[in-house]
């Protein structure tokens, strides 16, 4: 049974500062949960709601994955997990999980293939690409300061596990970032308005993609390397930063030329 | 001054049955009003916070183009444009307009560049689908019935006044689609888990892309022509829908080839 002070604990994460100073998230759903587990990540614990345990509801194909990786979980009252809840229709699936060993934060370790978000305010957006770059195989991401937190659980819940198969992530400063492209040997890539066509790039090898926030774009002093642009065939002003970033990273990684 | 009757009114339109009897719909926010505008969309009539007309907040580009347009408006309290408005932080922009001449609804009219989307439920997702057609050029769109409403306020927000480009939009059943295939010369693609890279697509001329549910894929009816995927290369299960249409698009419209 959940005690008071665990649902205050449990609800305290729902707030940035404190996943911050405990190193812990919620993770909530069955999708999400399942790709932590596929992924190897540490579960400190699983709740599930009691409409689970009563046969009404199946999931045992999901309760076995979980024994299979010796989680353990219990099962509690609906209302104890709603309470608990960041969504408004719940599962009724929440994991624990620790987040300080999650991350490879020694850019040294950073892969041939690197994305660079700058004020990705939104984080619905931010957990869409981070979905993407997973499915694309791309496992170093950067952020700038002012992008959401990729712990956020709008931008967990969009990530549907995306989270868990990206191997670096971390936030710097502007300054921080160019002094290390400066010591690598990545192509830069920086997504503009008015950059050259994707359709002429054609890079199977060391690269990095810098993309902006829709309202303001990459901040100047990011503007580095050689701007791309998707070509636009209608009268719209422009497109969602996660659908732009989907067909470049698209772009850079099939090595399609036009 | 918004009367208590014309307030009630313009929140009726936020259910989907008044828009459908009606044949109105409620737009909000500067970039989406905009966009109707460049798209020549009939405005019966813009309301504007008063904020905007003490100097404060300004927006006189904005003011400037709705009379360019011949469109009527008026200042309204605070209070009442954030009763009528559908969203939590409101712009204290909205203007009404008229659906029942929005889209062509003649499949004869239809063009050489279709989208299908089959039960595309989350209505955010239709949405950022329909403004990725707009800046591709897309201008014809088909749904099944069980797709969300395009004009749902969350659809309408997410398709940042995409909606305004598109030509020909209709909701037809399962048959009716196969129907109007049977009569037309388009070669079908249909988006699956298990079709043929998208990257050995080489097509520039009459297609139909059949994009269906995340959760459920495209009904079994409908798996017509061409199956194609995006090849995947991470471990992850799935790709957003909205950011698996729009590297799909980008592919079929850049005519790119491996």
């Amino acid at each position: 049974m959940l005690s008071i002070n665990k649902k205050k604990y449990l609800k305290s994460l729902n707030i940035k500062k404190n996943r911050l100073s405990e190193n812990k998230i919620l993770i909530e759903g069955l999708r999400i949960i399942e790709e932590a587990m596929n992924a190897k990540i540490k579960f400190d614990h699983i709740w599930l709601s009691q409409k689970y345990d009563n046969g009404t509801h199946k999931i045992s194909d999901f309760i076995k994955k979980i024994n299979n990786n010796n989680i353990s979980f219990t099962f509690e009252k609906d209302k104890d997990m709603e309470s608990i809840s960041n969504t408004k229709n719940s599962q009724g699936l929440l994991g624990l999980i620790d987040t300080s060993h999650f991350f490879n934060l020694n850019l040294n370790n950073f892969s041939d293939k690197i994305i660079v978000l700058d004020q990705i305010s939104d984080p619905g957006n931010l957990g869409t690409i981070i979905r993407t770059c997973a499915w694309f195989g791309i496992k170093s991401i950067i952020l700038t300061q002012s992008s959401a937190d990729i712990f956020n659980p709008k931008c967990l819940r969009a990530g549907m596990g995306g989270h868990f198969h990206i191997n670096d992530c971390i936030y710097l400063s502007e300054d921080e970032i160019i002094e290390f492209f400066n010591s690598q040997k990545h192509t830069l890539y920086c997504a503009t308005m008015d950059g050259e066509s994707i359709y002429n790039i054609n890079n199977n090898n060391k690269w990095a993609l810098i993309l902006g926030s829709e309202a303001h774009g990459v901040n100047k002093k990011l503007l580095l390397g050689n701007k791309i642009s998707i070509p636009k065939r209608g009268k719209i002003e422009s497109l969602n930063v996660s659908i732009a970033s989907g067909i470049i990273i698209n772009q850079l990684i099939s090595g399609n030329k036009n």
